[in-house]
């Protein structure tokens, strides 16, 4: 995507747009499905009938040969450059609870954790605590108080929270304290640049003292935190797109990141709640993003059948989706979870264009493969948002 | 490929590569073979069953319409930019010929000619003179001394040499005396910007006092200049991507363009020893570059035939190269060279990507078309770095 230039042609008016994210979508031909993806196997009557009548490409999230974190992947099919606006883990963390985060405050991603009495990490979940027992304790230690500096324990789910430290000057060039593996010692945070004296030496502090309130706990007697990530504004799609946005997703990762950009947070805690959202969000909205996690989830345990069921069982709700009446269906994933690799992967992901003006009849299905000789092409997932926002009018012409 | 981002990712661990460079392997259908490319028409066994386990794409070598030379194009499959890392004329004649050229040396390309008695140019090759006589030449050459500057006078082959000035402060803004064509006088050295004039006075010199030299001679009785570079300092493959790296090349110019980039230059002087030299090479390094000339020389050459049998050659070079063990084999050209144009051309070069989780089992056979439809699409020739990195589990995960 140009940057500049495709604001400057957006119009404000045109039609609406859902874009429909199957997280991890992207797949590799698996032996267990008879060398074919999960999108080959899976039986999905209407995203072929959808295909047909749809222009199909393939895009590049970050960079070719490049593996993105959801938190990049996202902003990217969201038209921001992922490495012009890199996103912190812990800003992520703060932002997918709802933490009202403000611009400066340090946040970091934190874990529960077991240490033994010389103070090794024994477990780095701390035997994945309930979410009950987390919020007790985060509780506890929001009696920690460092002067000068405002700070804020929020439970995530288990044995994960975040960490928010509001302050004058807090650098986010702090080093990771999460030794990365079992067995070792908490690491020290240290100051990465001079800057960040003041914030390394704060959460030193932090972690000091909620080892003392923490020391009778079991298995939970200890805290890593990682991921410090200062708070930085951040454009909204609404200034720069001149769409009105919401967002239907479930899990809080997804929510931070679209509030970050400045999409409406819809309410909704079920794919029922978000068909429903998605619906009603066309009332005056322009540009509706669904996400859909259990492509993800089954790539990473790498359950080839848990795959193709989450394909199967998206390409089921689709009917609703498509007859909620948005002018411009995009359907694609943030990037690739083949099940082979159990990870994230940078393989080009499947795109699906329809509605609008586009060079349809060329597909049967949507797959991996069609999609790489699809009408859009390979491109970078920057240009996605541009190729929605034309396909929807809403772009003008440049130039005379 | 995004400037920064592959280096901060690269982890310096992962498998091992062997990129197998095809020179000018790109071509155009051709009559004399009934409408099919060099790469259709070759029966290769090896490489149409190695296309069913990879995954093909196309790479744009510098940009889309822009024909390469040799040395831009090889820049660009290494990683590097090839407009930011432009590398005159001059120094890849210097490398070309192993010269030890060191940074802030100035170098030209230079070409013997002959002047009439009016210096008038007469032939821009002075009849392609021997290259003994060339050498003869540039011993008397190297007589000529300027204060402050010393000089070096390297023959290649025929009429063709080179000139380095090592001084201090010898800008390469300094104007070709080629005129280009013959029945014209030769261009005056002139200094480009104000930091180039003693550089510019200094070649002016050269010619002046080679004027003299070769006044007895004929048909060699005068020599141009042209394509001043300075040797600037290259950030080597090895501090960029994390890989140890050698080159498996036989001809000057592409040692010397590994050797710009920090490979090793493996001891070759045939395909049987280049071969032998990527086997032994395994053992110590993760990155072995192999250069094949043939496909080039025949394309230069406008004969099909020739470039048929090239490709079969280099097919029957294949199980031995692919026995070496390297977990990830790349098969690609720099650029393209068709018969039909006997010239470097623009167009996409195949790609072929083996090792490593690849959307494998699309393609039946290593061609133009097939590359064109393949799993990678079509991408800058800077992306193969990225892409082979990745291949070989070279490259970390970008953001959370």
């Amino acid at each position: 995507m140009r940057g500049g230039l495709i604001e400057s042609l957006s119009t404000g008016g045109g039609g609406s747009i859902l874009m429909a994210v199957m997280d991890g979508l992207g797949d590799l031909p698996g032996e267990p499905l008879g060398g074919r993806t999960p999108l080959e196997a899976a039986v999905t009557p209407n995203l072929d009938e959808l295909a047909r009548r749809s222009a199909l490409g393939q895009h590049i999230p970050v960079s070719q040969g490049v593996t993105p974190g959801s938190g990049p992947a996202h902003l990217s099919i969201f038209g921001y450059d992922p490495v012009e606006h890199f996103v912190g883990r812990g800003i992520l963390s703060a932002l997918g609870i709802g933490f009202p985060i403000l611009p400066g405050d340090l946040a970091a991603r934190a874990n529960f954790c077991t240490m033994d009495s010389s103070r090794m990490v024994t477990d780095r979940r701390a035997g994945r605590i309930t979410t009950a027992k987390n919020a007790e304790l985060c509780a506890r230690l929001r009696s920690i108080s460092i002067p000068g500096i405002e700070i804020f324990v929020e439970p995530e789910k288990e044995h994960r929270a975040c960490v928010v430290f509001r302050g004058e000057g807090l650098s986010d060039a702090v080093s990771d304290t999460d030794p990365g593996h079992a067995g070792a010692g908490r690491l020290e945070p240290r100051a990465l640049v001079p800057e960040a004296v003041r914030a390394a030496a704060a959460v030193s502090e932090f972690l000091a003292k909620s080892d003392e309130l923490l020391s009778d706990e079991h298995p939970a007697n200890g805290m890593l935190l990682r991921g410090f990530a200062t708070m930085r504004p951040f454009p909204s799609v609404g200034s720069r797109f001149r769409i009105r946005a919401a967002a239907a997703a479930i899990y809080p990762m997804y929510r931070g990141v679209a509030s970050l950009v400045g999409m409406e947070v819809l309410v909704c805690s079920d794919l029922r709640g978000q068909l429903e959202a998605v619906r009603a969000a066309k009332n005056g909205h322009d540009f509706v993003f669904f996400h859909f996690k259990p492509t993800d989830s089954s790539g990473e345990d790498g359950d080839y059948e848990a795959k193709v069921a989450a394909l199967e069982s998206f390409d089921s709700a689709l009917p609703a989706l498509a007859s909620c009446g948005y002018d411009v269906i995009c359907i694609t994933g943030d990037h690739s979870t083949p099940c082979s690799m159990k990870l994230h992967s940078w393989h080009p992901v499947p795109v699906l264009l329809s509605g609008g003006p586009q060079r349809t009849g060329w597909s049967r299905r949507f797959t991996e493969r069609e999609c790489a000789s699809g009408a859009l092409g390979t491109f970078p997932g920057t240009d996605l948002m541009p190729l929605m926002l034309a396909s929807a009018g809403r772009l003008e012409k440049y130039g005379a």
